[in-house]
């Protein structure tokens, strides 16, 4: 089979891999890649202790239909650039050991597309949400050189960085924002499996989660800053962030209070949000959806139960877009945590880097 | 039996009644004055439907050992003050039916403890926490000349405007708040019995409560006034909230970030809200817990499902207090609607109004 | 556009309405019915209140992206036969008003597709899960002969009992069920919107569903029973159920021990499960799953979380099939209530009298 | 202070210890014995791992208030009982570690109240709840002789056999089980900490717990057989279980379906079951509750959320007493599994063997 509608002149699909495909971002990944019109999900690492075994063995299937026996009676493999053979790997390995691993594939000549925090705020790493900031990928000229790698390393955000990011991108990019407050409701599949426990969240909500306020904030400026000169210029807007875990499946909440350069009426911003069309390069993109950014006037949306998916899990969606009293705007942004801000976010950096012909040697 | 400790040179209890006896915080009502040492439960009263039936008929006992047979197998009686001979009154009513009939029992001289909003807002009725403003209830002076009423009304707050306010009252006391920003998570009990259908909120937020964000932010200022020359002075600062459902029973949790006018470390508001007595007259009464304000060091805390309960659902629990890169504090606030923000507070209302001898006479 | 693929000579969908189309059951109808390959939803009816105004404007959307703005744009209109044109309604009346609407309807030579429980158990109302007792519909004749109707009402049946049914029907053919424990966790969209308050069921069980176990015992026995000689023979087998709701949102579980008259080992009972097709003139209807009945053999499931949407809610997904010390098995059995156990359960019972030519002059 | 009501003449409390403490069912041991009237909590012992540090320091305290800081700020000692010198140990202790360790203790001489399950089913070691079958512990002279050890081990029986046992005992003595049908619905307590990951089981139903079904089958059995000349005969009725999880905190809810010898009209049942005071000499103890057994008329109930705690979560509640058309009786129970189904009843244990004298030389 020849899928018709590849980039360039490419004839065949990209080969690629899921490195830590056992977990729950890596069985998103999984799912997201086993029918892909771009890419072949050939190879499933893990950690040594899975290697060898078949795929459907050593992994609890979360969500959803577990993939087709294919993959699912596939051989996994260790993450060690010498036995994966693809070129082009997504990685969901944990913080833990994704440095080392990331950096070898890399210095291999893969290109590696993470969902790991280690080298998202690296000046020469591009952290990329396509429609928002696609140009960043321009760093990958800067990391060559200055790293010496064959392959290269692009990084998808924090999950909640992500979602508000998309809602915010259109509204900073005309306005300018000057001061922003969130307080997120996050779900607990950002934990990942096992993930948390149900005697902490059943009934309950946890005003905590290790590192994710100091990574919202950061995150944020960097996806938000500008491309100039061969580097990317963070904005510098003040972020002050609360994260929430409360008792949802999938789907970050995120209450936002922004103060901007120039002051939008409600209707000026939503209209803004509207017309955002994100960077032009990614339409067309397989996993991109016909809207990034969705504005409902529904008064008590978004919620996660109902909004989540949208998209496929790709749009972002705002509602109760209002006054402030006392900076500008309040409004609400929604988004899926492990779609949009985690897999989905990576496969749709790599459809970007495809399309913009960075895989044709590939 | 003659209780020892009641206020004054009184002899007996006072009779109470409670009108909308048979909601959710009605019932909360109940449960409070099943066994108080200074009232006497004598009468309960809902609506026309209900009237002549046993109270253990027409009530649906939400939540834990349901009251004693002498209580469950009284006659409910309408609310009427004719029919009511109990001088004092605790109100649970609805908002669409609470105004007329609370009017009607103070002009016919009770003393109307209410938790409705009805007249939280009028110029010439208390809103009170008692630990944070009790000196407000000098309103009731001017109360009486103006409205022409023998009996009164006092209001409690709104339960998120309250559990904001104990934390708080400490800080702005003494540094003087200049911005606040809220975000609530809150609990389902808050919207009454049956209120928040379980297809709303099963595994879901929903990001919207119906006037409650208004009534957070006027009732805060109200709150965190002064009484000054028979009136209240309320405060002048800036507020700006999210107000959310969670899938959480009880316990309203808010994320606050904080500007002061003399901007305090984290440590010193930390000192602040742990030296705080409260206003001196409510010390020794009944349903006051040793501390109304709790500060916790545990990095997660407060939750609604591990801290509600605390002093008796009537201790705000205070965390996470940490600097803001924008304003000055950030810092979570959990406490007990239904009690605290709704019937616990109207009690303590009435008990510091008993050992002032306002109901000397009743 | 002429869809190709219609019963018989047919060549344009049939108009449908439904009745009761603003609640939980009748928005599933709505969805359903939105895109189907050979009804066309014509008219949405429902009570007098709603009647003249905008579907959207009424109907708070449940879940997932709402109908198309043709469909939520389109004025409601009264329950009365004579403002229906459509041939074809399906009812998701609440049973308080349903008994004498859908008689009217039949009555005015309307096929009536019903879910509300009223006629069910008429001896000349087919109670019909397509594959299981297809043939059942046969009772139509009897119908129009006894009551003179130029229409006619067909029921689905109760969800618990729709699972149960599916589950056991292979069983019951093949090894003649004698004895039936059964033991139900229901979703709270069983019981319709508003329904179960969130205070009932948030972190708790309530082991008590009104009627519900009647009707499961009562149902299957007819659902189970053979058509023989123009009249339906209930099955003879003793059944004894317990019903109780659970905090889930769709799909209800049910945990059975059944003794045979001839006793299967496991794996017979499985094999034969497997190789069960159901009643042959439901292959190829639209509705009808490829699977009405998968055995999974992972230990922990079928989960309703987990597997509630296979088939697009229309499979019965059975598992933990296991020898029973006291009878012959013990297994679990799952499906989808508002799709298989009503709405879709409607279809696909319209679809097979399509298909049988019972609407050629429709 | 010397407690004035200690059993014969013991003039100070007798000192324990936990081994385990730090986990869920270890926490709830020292929440019971932080302040017990009979017993002193001296030691706590947990893993190599903990030893040496801080009870407060690798604790994560689950639920309600924590113990006081004398019990915090203790050292953890290893469980070994050489360094334990409380001649009294409840053990919390994990089944993987508890057999040998238990053993240790015993032969070294100390009581081990053990709530593991691996000495359960041994047939000199009594498997006891004090009301139903306090006489069992007589099996402890047959135990010393047998394995010649100074201390002993006595266990309680798995939460959810306890909360059915409780429920049955009284049905059984009175009327003979003859078959006994249960489906359960268990808590996600009952799996410990971190235990249950919420991906698992928010908005949904296992249904399936590793070897639990077994568990309960057998243990049932042991408790309700009869201690004749020195032995415990087992039950002999025939059991069929299905175990479920559901999102729930505490509390397992049990439905069951039974067969008698001599058939109990419902009435009958539930006066039996009224009527029961339990195994006489455990009358006073102080853990035990005023009514061991309660039956409510309410429809809806026993509900996890409003009847868990009843009686300190000693009490097992049974309700829905009625007919069965295929046995004699279903009924709905109960009960607290880890208070009543885990330390409560070993607590109880506890205190039953102080009664008799078997710790007068300890």
């Amino acid at each position: 089979m020849t899928p018709s509608n590849l980039p360039g002149n490419r004839k065949s699909k990209w080969p690629v891999a899921v490195l830590g495909a056992t977990g729950a971002v890596g069985q998103m990944f999984v799912r997201l890649l086993a029918d892909h019109p771009w890419f072949e999900l050939k190879e499933l690492a893990a950690s040594e202790r899975s290697a060898g075994r078949k795929y459907g063995e050593v992994t609890r299937w979360l969500e959803g239909p577990p993939p087709p026996d294919l993959i699912m009676s596939r051989r996994i493999i260790a993450c060690d650039p010498g036995l994966v053979s693809a070129p082009i790997v997504f990685s969901a390995l944990d913080a833990v050991v994704a440095g080392e691993i990331e950096m070898g594939f890399a210095q291999a000549g893969k290109f590696v597309l993470s969902n790991a925090k280690n080298f998202r705020m690296e000046s020469d790493v591009p952290l990329v949400i396509p429609e928002v900031n696609g140009d960043h990928l321009g760093l990958l000229e800067c990391q060559r050189t200055k790293r010496g790698w064959s392959g290269a390393i692009v990084t998808n955000a924090n999950c909640s960085a992500t979602v508000a990011a998309v809602a915010l991108a259109p509204l900073h990019q005309k306005f300018g924002i000057r001061q922003l407050f969130l307080s997120t409701m996050q779900a607990v599949s950002g934990a990942g499996y096992p993930g948390v426990p149900s005697l902490d969240i059943l009934g309950n909500v946890i005003p905590f989660i290790a590192d994710e306020e100091a990574k919202l904030e950061r995150e944020m400026l960097k996806l938000l800053g500008s491309y100039e000169d061969g580097e990317v210029v963070s904005a510098t807007f003040k972020v002050s962030a609360h994260t929430n875990r409360v008792p949802v499946e999938h789907g970050h909440t995120i209450c936002m209070t922004i103060g901007f350069e120039e002051r939008p009426s409600p209707e000026a911003a939503i209209q803004t949000m509207r017309e955002w069309k994100g960077f032009p390069a990614t339409a067309g993109l397989p996993t991109r959806p016909a809207h990034p950014l969705v504005v409902t006037e529904m008064p008590d949306r978004p919620q996660p139960k109902r909004d989540v998916n949208a998209g496929n899990g790709m749009t972002v969606t705002v509602g109760r877009v209002r006054r402030d009293a006392v900076l500008d705007l309040r409004m609400v942004a929604l988004g899926h945590n492990t779609v949009r801000g985690a897999a989905g976010g990576s496969v749709l950096n790599a459809e970007l880097l495809a399309a913009n012909g960075a895989f044709d040697t590939a």
